[in-house]
């Protein structure tokens, strides 16, 4: 049985021992930080008291369609203080994974990719080459030419080692054709992440969880997902920073991702925020699916330590 | 423990005591009648054969891209005789189980269609009405006005009451944003089929159930299918025409849809040929999916009876 959680809301103490027992927190940002475009109150003079008392932060995303610099570009715009560095989502993961990890080697190293360009900067920087993408050449329908040599291999590039899946707004049956017959052959089934739903316009869009699902159909093959709680993406963050696990905390709205991912990664500890979508009642429920360490009401409340 | 097949190929009495046992014969038509565009030998006379012996055919395909109509045309381009009357695809299937089991009433009667022009026109030959399907409207990428009126609901139809998914080669994420949004406001959840694969050119492409996955696993819900081994599809057969079990037999090639679909249904028998995909080390094996009563090398076997 996992201890109860500690309530640290209102309680100055408490918080300064929180705070003074991590080097690093690895936060989550959606029903963290912001909602949408909705910057929570009090949320960057939090950051900024972390990061005074000499704390590392990084922003830990799901996101796979946007790369850091464009990830960046919402910070800055929300008024958040951040610098690429310190930004690591499902898109980075992936090519952090495949080049540091995977080690994909020649003849068999190239990515087919079903995603936006978030995913293909994120593998640019890693310097793996890929095919598919935003590639008009695969924003079409299917003719019977691409039947015939999809089904021949004559279409099919000989170098493609991985099919990597993420959030295409431009996901069609082609692509899907194409990343079949590459898993068929022996292709590593990677996922930026694994997410259901995709949050916007306060309502639900398929995620890029969703986009993988008629692959696993057709192949009974699960992808190995590289975003959170995968601990995937803790090895990729890992291989990018040298950090003590002990001595770093999770910090996230979510039970089955961002707690789970913490508890997994055997971090130290796990901060619970109450901003998003997991509730109290979720981790006192007997099926649980993640116990966090600790809990506040909302981020900003760590910023009574300041005071 | 189900019975051992009785193996008819060259055994003449038994071919005719099985061709009197029954007074239909529900036929699946790839890898029993043809193979891709290749009809095999004999089978021509086998179907003369049996009409002549006073019995109904009917063609069983989990094919939902062609009506009933372009079915049709491919048995007379392939030299078949047949008639639309005789021809039961999972299209039609899906149509019949709308208008005469669900019978959607106003003012939730419309249907919002995943899927090609065949599942159209079967609709339409019920008198259903619906949207998506073929509309170039809906063939298309997402806009942030998609995302606005998805979201708040006022590009939604208000009278869609059910979800049909069958193949569609021109699947996007701006109908299964739609989609989604209509399962999320109680549309009955329907599949044409579920087959994971369809194949073309020697090769498998993604099927109809590969189209559904996405929204199965953003909904957590699971379509009613109305193709074989499905009985919804058994049920719509039998909305159509009138049928006694116990003298109906299901001929085909896989035991985990046709010979499954026909001992579900609790016809009075089951025959395997062996001109497709299930072999006979598969009924033999301990955890065989389903065992036909019956089984021939090919279908023209029973065409000996004629001697």
């Amino acid at each position: 049985m996992a201890a109860k959680p500690k309530y640290l809301t209102g309680d100055i103490p408490a918080i300064n021992e929180f705070i003074d027992r991590f080097d690093v927190f690895l936060l989550d940002c959606d029903g963290v930080i912001w909602s949408g475009d909705h910057v929570f109150e009090g949320v960057v003079e939090t950051l900024e008291l972390l990061r005074s008392r000499g704390k590392k932060t990084v922003f830990v995303t799901n996101n796979s369609t946007k790369s850091r610099q464009e990830y960046l570009k919402k910070f800055t715009s929300l008024g958040i203080p951040s610098n690429e560095e310190e930004i690591f989502g499902s898109a980075y993961s992936s090519a952090i994974y495949i080049s540091r990890i995977l080690k994909l080697a020649p003849p068999k190293n190239k990515v087919f990719v079903i995603g936006e360009a978030g995913i293909e900067k994120e593998l640019r920087s890693e310097n793996i080459t890929f095919i598919g993408g935003t590639d008009p050449a695969f924003r079409r329908d299917l003719t019977p030419e691409d039947t015939k040599g999809i089904a021949d291999g004559s279409l099919l590039d000989p170098e493609v080692g991985c099919v990597l899946v993420g959030l295409d707004f431009h996901i069609n049956y082609l692509k899907l054709s194409h990343a079949l017959q590459y898993l068929r052959r022996g292709a590593v089934f990677l996922a930026t992440n694994v997410d259901s739903t995709f949050p916007m316009s306060h309502s639900f869009f398929p995620g890029a969880g969703s986009m993988s699902r008629p692959l696993v159909y057709m192949t009974g093959q699960e992808p190995l997902a590289l975003g959170k709680p995968s601990q995937a993406m803790m090895d990729a963050i890992e291989g990018k920073f040298q950090f003590d696990r002990e001595r770093t905390c999770m910090v996230g709205d979510r039970l089955n991702t961002d707690i789970k991912f913490g508890i997994e990664g055997r971090l130290g500890g796990t901060l619970a925020v109450l901003t998003g979508v997991s509730k109290q009642s979720d981790w006192e429920a007997p099926d649980a699916v993640a116990i966090p360490a600790f809990y506040v009401d909302k981020l900003s409340d760590l910023g009574a330590a300041a005071e």
